[in-house]
């Protein structure tokens, strides 16, 4: 059993390479671009762990790794034309440096490279793997939608917001740590209960996620906080807040939202803590938490292998960057 | 074996279901929409057609067919977005109806739903057909790149033009033939000669798109002739010109193309007709005719089996719409 840093390691090295053709350079040279901006790889390195959760690593995980990895950078591609960010891990976002039809055409091309790797596997697992990533990548589509279809409603209630989340985000760490169980031989039931560990998960990521951007320490998170606020995104805060706000606390909180004073940070920060809503964000967490390591704990696997797993759900939801 | 009329119906029938789930309708209805504008359905009828070349149609053959047209209408969304393109079939393109982030995340969806299709074949020719699929989709997206490149050089020499019209055009009619044929239990020889029959069709076939472009009569061509023209673009008929106009024609092209005048489309095909490109490009057809014919000779079928791609193959060519 190895742990998240020894794996992430191995997974670097094996995906260190280059993915792309060199010729047409005017669109392969902005995938190869965007994948040199790295990132955590979090992703596929949790393919790995589900799938040495039951066995010794299988060598189609490591393609299908990779795979979980390019689909998951063009979904970013893609999702910073429409959110038209200029920053990815603090470089220019592939369109900002390439223009919008290059970066729609990367993304596109990545997709498919995505496909190529998942043919790389034995036929045994082929149709259910690509079944499982089908099924995924749609609903991350659809979270994307959703995402952007809430942009423009005035409110959005708290159970549409979970949702929108578990798609965007959570099924895709599910489906990871699905994909490397399927690969280790796990049975229909251990993989629904690994699947429901990295779903919960995953929400429990996010809050943490809205968290650090409205609480997190600028030394550690690594740039100030506050950008959701400022941008006035609901949030799992943001939502909570406005749900249980009474009449002077809304009129505030949506004055603020609509005004953008210079102190506004600080003066929704401010009714966030009338209302509660640290409290509560931290006992949402809690709970999500709890139910994802009560499907690790129903796993029919001695508990010595689910140890790296534990610990890696741990290190998520309390990093604080 | 069947005309392409009669498969044309079959796979119409086929394919006229819903392909996308109900929600978020946000982002499916797009694709229901722009698949509700129909086409020629020209690439998955020659999957099936290069199927029923040896064999009675595969049940396999109908999901690839569908994958196949999933992907070109992948391919004209997002080729749409970059393009600008309002209209497609008469009706509004999918961004200038949705919005373009709609269009580029029901693009994705539908690539992906393209290869769920893929993966409802038997397990036995999974492998190769995602393989020839996958090489093909990444070809077609080089294709796409050189023709933006393209608009931006001030001259393409005509093999780049060629060599673009082959990724961005033939290839994708060569593998459906040739996907239809890996389904039919095809030889490695075989396939090998319906793949560049369909290659060189798809040059020829591009030739007489450009031709009607500039030649087309009205009535039959459904619009007016000269659009290619007005835009500069560098068709065939164009870099035939640019190439072969002496000093006085060169200036003058340069000029109409500069200045915009509205005589414009008479006086290039002036210039077109003075440097005999009307005959040259007729004759350039033939070539790419002959050198496909001689691919579908060659292939071991019997003869009256060929009949329906050497009918399809003159129709493509000769058609005047």
């Amino acid at each position: 059993m190895q742990s998240f840093q020894e794996l992430s390691k191995q997974f670097t090295e094996y995906f260190n390479i280059r993915h792309f053709p060199k010729e047409p350079a005017t669109l392969y040279e902005a995938d190869e671009y965007f994948l040199s901006l790295g990132g955590k790889r979090v992703r596929p390195v949790m393919c790995l762990m589900g799938n040495e959760l039951f066995d010794e690593i299988s060598k189609d995980a490591w393609p299908v790794a990779a795979a979980i990895e390019l689909f998951h950078n063009f979904t970013l591609i893609h999702d910073d034309i429409m959110d038209k960010a200029p920053l990815r891990r603090n470089q220019p976002t592939v369109h900002a440096k390439y223009g919008e039809s290059t970066a729609l055409l990367s993304g596109d091309v990545m997709l498919i490279v995505a496909y190529d790797y998942l043919n790389k596997i034995s036929t045994g697992y082929l149709h259910q793997v690509i079944s499982l990533f089908n099924r995924t990548a749609k609903e991350v589509c659809e979270g994307q939608q959703l995402d952007m279809d809430f942009e423009k409603q005035e409110t959005v209630k708290m159970d549409e917001y979970i949702r929108m989340i578990e798609l965007k985000t959570s099924v895709l760490l599910a489906a990871s740590l699905q994909l490397g169980a399927i690969l280790g031989g796990a049975s229909t039931n251990n993989q629904q209960h690994i699947y429901a560990f990295g779903r919960n998960l995953g929400i429990a990521f996010q809050i943490q996620d809205d968290y650090l951007d409205a609480y997190g320490d600028p030394a550690k998170f690594g740039k100030q906080p506050g950008g959701d606020i400022m941008a006035n995104k609901k949030t799992f805060l943001m939502i909570k807040a406005l749900e249980s706000a009474n009449p002077a606390q809304l009129k505030e909180l949506k004055r603020l939202m609509r005004e953008n004073p210079e102190d506004k940070v600080a003066r929704v920060l401010s009714v966030f803590d009338d209302c509660g809503v640290k409290n509560w964000a931290a006992g949402l967490k809690e709970k999500y938490m709890n139910e994802a390591f009560e499907h690790l704990e129903e796993m029919a696997v001695v508990m010595v292998r689910k140890e790296p797993l534990r610990q890696l759900a741990q290190f998520l939801v309390q990093r604080e960057h």
